[in-house]
């Protein structure tokens, strides 16, 4: 019983919408699957519809005794408004795996369901972390140096210095658990790495980071995201979305190229089939699934978007990004952190301050 | 003598930069004799270094009788800061071959150099557009559509709804003569495509561009862009730059993994031999060098600036894009179009007036 107990206590509990994204909810329950293969001690809350769900439950023995099922009728749909979700949705499995963040059912939630609605009812059900003026979206851009987490991906269109520096501040803890880096290197996006370039938000912010304690190495630019020159790339939501969109939708052209490459002739078509295995083991590594898994870090609770699109293995790696955030505790990091710099920035201050004053009266300009 | 007065009245007289750029100056001169045998009737102005060209001429002979060489001795460096370029370069090549087109000696100019520098220069030397507040960077992004046109790509990192709308005017203008379109379809960039989606910026311009007279469809995203969805794509120099240079860096990390592909084993390499020239001809379609040739839209004046790293295929397409610009009198269209719209916009704005005026006549609630 005591042994019973102790293996209980250890679990990690974590909640799925099991309805939402194109491909729930098979790669949702199969996608559990995988991820329980990997870390044993979790335990799934599955929030979903019966009917739809049908006997998938039993087609994956090893989830048996490491889930709960609760029957909720009602899903969001992909092209609901957000708002209208909130005012219909108060019974979705969406809303329900949430609630269970909140109610301390579970340690956090996964869905790829509508980013719009989950983004709402997280901020509405959890509210933001203390201090946290904004909480953003933040996820890992693939590249062939590990991977670079970006944020804000969409949450904030308009920001201004402090959610920037605020962003800064969490996607460093971000990088810290999911990048495995214990001082991750910082970038903000710019459109030139010199400090005349860019707007007067991106030079306020730069002044803010420069004295933050952060490992802030100053500007980069939007080709610098696919070469990994830093692992943390801080920037508006207007920006980090439509750069993010453009990442994708560059590599969907490319590799539709690729495959019409192939197909112009007989010597190509060969030349494909005998690359074919090898060129797909190379592309894994910017494979969208192998990243699947952003945050919407600043919510009081941890609450992981994967892919609208993403298969089963695709969900069981965004299962497995709200394992290592919960086992990390990456809200109590960002607290700490936050309390740190806070501390240091207004000591900084103080100090200018200082320095100020005593300049005055040496000039004999003030007091 | 009538003959020949004739063919050089219309001889298209093109200046060129012989030394911006990394592959400056061969890629130049090699690209002018390239372009010189698609289009018979141009005729060159080169400026630049004797002592750096060497015998580069003659190895070019089809040139012969149709350039003029003028030695200037100084050039702009790449990474000379653009006020620095505009104070110490009065006699660069850069900036002889901007003054030929403000004193009619040239009808355009081309030149791979520093982006900054030449930008700022054209607009001292040229002045802007009668009406044109900001003039902006408009190219083509490579598609499977035949390219779409995307402005502003970085000289205005911050914007208003007006230059944006007067960058869709010019980038519709600059699409009809390089895409041939008759009337170009305009999307507005944002982070989604529901009229409620982004910043404030974006939907004053929206509401502009919906009166405009413009075949305007609305909001596209990130990877419309590579879809091709729309021939016209406008947004802020900001913006527009971070996106082109992650598509960029985008389709350079494919390219490498895929290479990388082709040399994991044996039978990937015999793969990759076999697939080569296919796939070497399909990813033509976006080769930068074919879409090379960036104009400065909205300057007084034809200044084309050609990619840093061109190579003598790029450069001559490059030359062939101010050929084009100039043959079809892009700034005389810009200026033509500039007229119709404020007037159709003005009108429309009398009639929103009078609608007020009687509606609240009508109320009693004014005159």
């Amino acid at each position: 019983m005591n042994l019973f107990n102790n293996i209980m206590s250890q679990r990690i509990v974590i909640s799925l919408d099991a309805m939402g994204g194109a491909n729930a909810p098979r790669a949702v329950i199969e996608g559990a699957s995988i991820a329980l293969n990997k870390n044993p001690n979790l335990y799934f809350k599955i929030f979903g519809n019966q009917q739809l769900i049908g006997n998938l439950f039993e087609q994956f023995p090893i989830l048996k005794e490491n889930y709960e099922f609760i029957e909720t009728g009602t899903y969001i749909s992909d092209d609901e408004q957000p708002i209208k979700a909130l005012k219909n949705g108060v019974n979705s499995s969406m809303r329900k795996a949430i609630d269970a963040v909140k109610e301390n059912a579970a340690v956090a939630c996964v869905s790829s369901g509508n980013t719009g609605a989950l983004m709402v009812m997280a901020k509405l059900v959890l509210g933001e972390l203390p201090g946290i003026k904004r909480p953003a979206i933040v996820g890992v851009v693939p590249n062939l140096n590990g991977g670079t987490v970006m944020l804000d991906l969409g949450a904030n269109a308009e920001c201004d210095e402090t959610n920037l520096f605020q962003f800064a501040l969490m996607g460093d803890c971000f990088a810290k658990i999911i990048l495995d880096k214990k001082s991750p290197t910082i970038g903000l996006l710019n459109v030139g790495v010199e400090q005349i370039k860019g707007r007067e938000i991106e030079k306020k912010t730069y002044n803010l980071l420069k004295k933050s304690g952060l490992n802030f190495i100053g500007y980069v630019e939007g080709h610098d995201l696919t070469k990994g020159v830093v692992d943390v790339v801080v920037t508006d939501g207007f920006s980090g979305n439509i750069v993010l969109k453009t990442a994708e939708g560059t590599a969907r052209l490319l590799m539709q190229i690729m495959k019409q490459g192939f197909q112009n002739n007989l010597s190509s078509k060969i030349g494909g089939l005998l690359a074919k295995k090898s060129l797909k083991e190379s592309f894994k590594s910017v494979d969208p699934n192998v990243n699947n898994g952003a945050m919407f870090i600043g919510v009081n609770g941890i609450v992981v978007k994967s892919h609208g699109g993403a298969e089963a293995i695709g969900f069981a790696n965004a299962i497995n990004v709200a394992y290592d955030l919960a086992q990390r505790n990456i809200n109590q990091e960002i607290i700490k952190e936050f309390d740190i710099l806070q501390g240091e920035m207004s000591l900084g201050q103080n100090i200018v301050e200082k320095i100020k004053k005593t300049s005055a009266r040496i000039l004999g300009i003030g007091s």
